[in-house]
């Protein structure tokens, strides 16, 4: 053994743990355990809510989020910190006004969606033709909505795995083409909510492409039941609507990353984050403030003693409208191959309940590891095996990059997603610290071991 | 006997019950039977939150409200349905917004309180100075405050007897007079919520009469915790505040009312009811289309079988901001001795948990009958007597009339008061059934026995 060989195996021996297998198991637990006792997401989280708070793409608040998160990177002892510029959509919203002419005036809250077009100037009156399924929309025969507001108004159901949002989604992207398909002037949607607030929930809308673009709004769930009971009355609906926006095609956004170096394989790269940009009504809490804070945090806690990977955060910088991950997947192509997995933490605070690991890793030490860790903090291990991760990181796992499902429980979620009821005071600590525990857990098992899941997969 | 007598006393035999003690006790349980399987009120309350909704003085729907109230109390039977006219004060809502400048800009959610003056039109801006609680305000040397926008954040507590609204009130109705009183240019309090949304709850306040009247509004909570959070942070905190609004001294308004007349004692007047006008977010369904279908419901039930005396349901028009009650008293303040009790539900859909009866009147047949039929509702009979009733009913009080508290759980009813969330999905139709059940079971008991409350309670 020469000098230099004899000097990096002491290093390795000093620095890069853990050495063995009962190492990796007791230093994963060790991290968990770290992880439930530290406030490092709170106080991401919170910096992120107070100093910025809505961050949508297309306002100033995006270019101050990414200073503030490379500042906070480089405070919390990333290296590598920098921000990636792109180009996004941007759906910016002006003023909005709904309400009930007659035969029975009264105001209703409402929400314009993203890529909703703006009604004339004053707003455009109409009598709506309500359905309460999208199926019952999609049943109407083409020309039938000519001239009316069609308003959808199917519940979204409350579930733990966000079925619920997976099969109401469409009300909402997909609504406003379909209604515009039948002549439609303009679209409605009860809030994708499993709360009862008169606060609505907005998001992103498609146009028709054999149809004329038409505005689009969201309901709070009071006012869509309100529109029911008129309708049961047996007299047309008359609807005043007056939505203003305006759209940068090409605005400017930015994926911001900062990594802990591996120590003895930096060039194999772990890709976890949230995203930075949010809707523009509340304060990005959940969504994804949460995501950010939780992959932070847990990277961190995973790089204390110098793991032989690296461990890297993006956070994403255009979710909501446009496809931040896919910008970031062009940019990376080519190391992709490089790169040992690519997951996003996007359904809020949690807890996580479920995991769903890459292909065939299961019975790999470092995932005995992880799940050994993770088990008593109510942890399933599905045997399902991970799917496509969140769309930030869907197009990296395109590329071939494993992915991995901690699946929080999205039971409250969707009570406050999108609407401006997204803001700190709706975060549980002790949720957020259990679901840094988990994704600190993770990743503390993978940086530190030789796992090749790819490998694992193959058939 | 001649034969218009033998004839009368054959009407009062077939007609009017109860003959006996026993009849008293039997038939007040069988009306609140009937009043548990009764959908009176929850029909009343959702036609006037949909066909009305948000009903303040000042707007033409208050008009509106009074038609329909004469029209639903002639549909159910009442008799002498008329609108009693008076002037009443008005403050319309207008533009609204606020946000922080700096250092970390972001918007508030506010609405307008009741009696704050416009700022200059696009808003004032001035730096806060927030106090935690009111005390402190109180604290603030004159002219402390000189060019400030005066916050104060004192949190209120959930309670079920609404003695937590209690403490908390002078927060809104006194705390703009006093941060004025201190050199303040405007007023912003945390909302008198037990609730987290992001919903405003707006009411009245009062200016002071030795300093200016300015700007005041509600923070919703989440947002008045958002400012503690910044002023934390050490750097002075500016906000923009535009508040709009108009006032007319003298809007027209309606005090409803409508008979069940009494057949041996029509002279001899009950007056129940609830108020008929709203505050402007939400639809008065809680406050306080709840009292006036409990009211109206709780009449009807108890007017089975022609009582003795005259049940009176009066739907008062101007509770929010001015004094309906007052118009009420002066117009009727001859036929005061003649009024057997006034009491007024005005706290929501309940269920009413404690009965407070009018002085010395607890062991009278007739109470004891209504104690009778709701102990099995969960009622407790408070050895506390009655005290003077809600603002509608304090001037009739005030010159001699007796009341009686049937109090309802208030532990919900200020999630939503004053607040756009205040829509008819809030209410709870088993809790409204059983506030109606003993508002009927009470009103049965008094209007078919001869009980004299004034009598009883004589030293």
């Amino acid at each position: 053994m020469n000098r230099g060989l004899a000097a990096t195996v002491i290093a390795l021996m000093l620095c890069a743990r853990p050495a063995t297998a009962q190492d990796l198991v007791a230093d994963t637990a060790a991290v968990r355990d770290r992880a439930i006792a530290d406030t490092t997401a709170w106080d991401v989280l919170e910096s992120l809510t107070t100093e910025i708070g809505a961050r949508p793409v297309g306002s100033p608040a995006l270019a101050r989020a990414r200073d503030w998160a490379q500042a906070k990177l480089k405070a919390l002892g990333f290296t590598n910190v920098h921000a990636e510029a792109f180009e996004a959509e941007a759906w910016i919203r002006g003023e909005e006004r709904a309400e009930v002419i007659s035969p029975y005036p009264q105001t209703l809250q409402v929400l314009g969606l993203g890529r909703s077009i703006s009604t004339p100037k004053g707003g455009l009156e109409a009598e709506i033709k309500l359905f309460k399924t999208y199926d019952a929309l999609l049943a109407a025969p083409p020309g039938s909505l000519k001239g009316r507001i069609a308003v959808v108004t199917q519940p979204m159901v409350r579930t733990m795995d966000g079925a619920g949002y997976g099969d109401a989604n469409r009300n909402r992207t997909r609504g406003a083409a379909e209604a515009s398909r039948r002549g439609a002037a303009a679209y409605l949607v009860r809030s994708l909510s499993t709360d009862d607030t008169r606060l609505p929930h907005t998001g992103a809308t498609h146009q028709a492409e054999d149809a004329p673009a038409i505005p689009a709004a969201a309901l709070s769930v009071p006012d869509a039941e309100l529109l029911e009971r008129m309708v049961a009355r047996g007299q047309p609906v008359r609807v005043r609507l007056n939505l203003q926006s305006r759209t940068i095609p090409k605005a400017p956004a930015w994926n911001v990353s900062g990594e802990i170096p591996g120590l003895t394989h930096p060039e194999e790269v772990i890709v976890v984050g949230g995203h930075l940009d949010s809707w523009d009504p509340g304060t990005g809490a959940h969504d994804d403030g949460a995501g950010v804070a939780i992959t932070v945090a847990a990277a961190r806690l995973a790089g204390v003693g110098s793991p032989r990977r690296t461990i890297r955060v993006v956070l994403w910088g255009a979710e909501e409208l446009d496809d931040s991950g896919e910008a970031y997947a062009v940019a990376h192509r080519d190391e992709a191959a490089h790169l040992i997995l690519a997951a996003e933490s996007d359904t809020g605070d949690g807890p996580v309940w479920q995991a769903k690991l890459p292909k065939g890793s299961r019975d790999h030490l470092a995932m005995r590891a992880f799940a050994l860790a993770v088990g008593p903090l109510k942890v399933i291990q599905s045997r399902e095996p991970a799917g496509i991760g969140g769309s930030d990181v869907a197009g990296l796992n395109a590329l071939g990059v494993p992915s991995v499902g901690l699946t929080p429980d999205a039971s409250r979620y969707f009570d406050l997603h999108h609407s401006a009821d997204d803001t700190l005071d709706k975060i549980d600590p002790a949720d957020l610290a259990q679901s840094v525990a988990v994704w600190a857990s993770f990743l503390n098992a993978v940086a530190h071991s030789d796992i090749d899941f790819r490998a694992l997969a193959a058939p």
